[in-house]
């Protein structure tokens, strides 16, 4: 163990929310409350931006039973932010006010919970810090439903919504079935580079019902074969329904989502909605079936009422191990999962990773784990995902309505 | 207790869909096979069709841990249909065909499970039959998320739409409140006539956070209003919820969703999307802020992993009073719910109304639970549905993922 280092904690969430970065929160906040290292937590409002803004919340302050239903809130209740900081070598002004900042404060640590962009900040402050002569710990925290974070088996927040896009695949599936009369249901599901989501709508597939074809972003998108697709499927029982991921393209690269109308592969009749409202509009025109589309929009990131057990659990891990292998020493990784299969049954082990081997790389789905013809998922995939979904929580209700965690949110002075 | 009558049994199931319709067949269908006075249940597949296509599935064939699987699993099972019949006096070819399915499998029981229309086929049948001479037994079992059938304090498959909607809400209102920047999200929700559904957004608001701005169609709707509305709310913190009904109109009776390009009310940038992503998109150009339109979709309407065990209940016993009454000798009725607070708390009993009674009446969401500016709901509102939604089931799983019935389906020869 190195040198011990006695000081605050400053804790950020950044980028999209998800259904268990407030668990992560809870991971971080805990374990640093607890430690006898940290002389107080500040929890930033709105990511680096509460930071730049001088806008802290004062953790300490509030009751540890409100702070333990961070397990089960969704989104991030601390606040998010989008901003992406320029590199120090170029304006240093961002980093001269954190520095300023931690100074008035006394902060030793700094925990960062966020994606790609996120790690990128996290490295950035890191080695800022260490330039300046102010010591400091910093870690990263992983977190995204997309679950494109390289150098870790998967990321906080995936499960949870692979299990609701699962579960809600399965649930549209039965309902668009239900006439005799034949119908293309469309449902479009988060993940602009990397399929990992639209993927997940296979277990739907897999234990129940679900897809009969899925599109993903690593491949290249035809839109003469999939009406081909479409077309063949329906003429097998009348009913097809298709998930498709937001961010499919053409081989030439362009959106299908952004495509221009065109006679071939264009939309020549849409001109607002969504990729599931265009695609099924399309359809409508070139098969003449009646024809619905479904985003499932913000609701696949947030919906903490049918999270995954196992996320949760890993989420708040995450959190805490970054806490303890700062107090340990740590300082410029991020915490990574790895997957041990070697006891026969899924088992998450933790590691450290440095933050500038992750940091704006994106790990994709392993084309090998995509169906030849490109419409759906393989075994290999599902034997990926189903371990991650396990488990469902104790949601704290009142009035049989999820009760959420009501923070204080005393700001520092 | 009237006159024995044996013979055989048909249920079907008619309309759209609920979370909870298969639990009211598993309540017909479960009390049928165990009744002595019943010789064989046939679930008609999709609904009266099926009896006109003499489609009947052999329900003394299905494993009965099987059909227990019903009460969880959504979406009509048996298949359903919009099949309005004509009046028996304007043509009575459907009705003559019934007849002669009835008497080819000795039907002496008909249970039909569906809204105002089915409530009518229903009340049809029942009188050409009573005319026919043939003794057959029909009886009316309530089903809409809508929850605007006359003569019933509610309609089971509504409540578990309501929780999952004040749920979804709340979920929504955490994610979309997640950054400093300024937002207006909508909120599109089924109902067509009554508001039922999109009063049920309130929830959300009255026990965690929710829509700010709600509009049914008991009320009509002026865009200019709604703008200021909009933006009195967005002046005050940025950020904005909205949930629609998705059958709000104009003072002249024309539906929002489907007003024309004009100058003062209508859409003069959208040409497709449903009502939430135009209404979005109007506030965009409008007010210039950053908006989302979210659609609730089949989702609202088949999440049977968000049911109330409250509405399962009822809608199973829905099931088996229909059953039980019609062998004591009743017929032409619908089985309703009333209210009974002479406890303190929420009890439902159980009545049977006459079919011509329910049969085309449409109940609205009462005017003095709306707000008087037309904006949100009142307590009365809540206290009204609150009772309803109480209660989370234990929902069957296999690898976490929700398990639904597989029947047989082997068709009556």
């Amino acid at each position: 163990m190195s040198k011990e280092l006695i000081g605050a904690a400053i804790f950020g969430q950044s980028g999209g929310p998800t259904a268990v970065i407030n668990a992560s929160a809870y991971g971080v906040i805990k374990t640093a409350l607890e430690s006898p290292n940290i002389t107080k937590v500040y929890g930033a409002a709105h990511g680096i931006k509460g930071v730049l803004q001088d806008k802290l919340y004062v953790m300490d302050e509030e009751d540890p039973k409100e702070l333990e239903l961070l397990l089960h809130t969704p989104s991030s209740e601390l606040g998010s932010c989008r901003y992406k900081m320029a590199d120090p070598e170029d304006d240093d002004t961002d980093y001269k006010r954190i520095l300023e900042i931690f100074q008035k404060y006394n902060v030793r640590y700094f925990f960062y919970n966020g994606g790609n962009d996120s790690m990128d900040t996290c490295n950035k402050i890191s080695r800022f810090m260490a330039k300046s002569g102010w010591e400091c710990r910093v870690m990263g925290v992983p977190k995204t439903i997309d679950n494109d974070l390289f150098g870790t088996d998967h990321c906080p927040g995936f499960a949870s919504a692979a299990k609701y896009i699962a579960t809600s695949c399965m649930e549209i599936s039965k309902d668009a079935r239900v006439y005799d009369t034949g119908m293309v249901t469309v449902i479009e599901i988060m993940g602009r580079h990397a399929g990992w989501l639209a993927a997940s709508s296979a277990l739907a597939t897999y234990y129940g019902s679900g897809p009969d074809l899925i599109y993903l972003p690593e491949t290249n998108f035809d839109m003469d074969e999939f009406f081909a697709e479409v077309d063949n499927q329906y003429n097998k029982d009348h009913q097809v329904l298709i998930a498709v991921s937001e961010g499919i393209h053409y081989a030439d690269g362009t959106f299908v989502s952004e495509a221009k109308t065109s006679a071939t592969d264009g939309f020549g009749h849409a001109q607002l909605g969504g990729l599931a409202v265009r695609l099924a509009d399309e359809i409508k025109h070139r098969i003449g079936v009646k024809v619905r589309g479904i985003e499932l929009s913000l609701l696949q990131r947030c919906a903490s009422h049918s999270a995954s057990q196992t996320d949760i659990d890993e989420a708040f891990n995450a959190g805490k191990i970054a806490v303890e292998s700062a107090v340990n020493g740590e300082t410029g990784k991020m915490v990574a999962f790895e997957r041990d299969m070697s006891s026969g049954s899924y088992v998450c082990k933790y590691n450290l990773l440095p933050l500038e081997a992750v940091a704006n790389y994106e790990k994709k789905v392993p084309i090998e784990w995509i169906k030849e013809d490109g419409t759906g998922m393989k075994q290999e995939f599902i034997d990926y995902v189903l371990p991650l979904i396990q488990g469902e929580p104790e949601i704290p209700r009142e009035y049989s309505l999820p009760r959420y965690a009501h923070l204080k949110k005393v700001l520092a002075k």
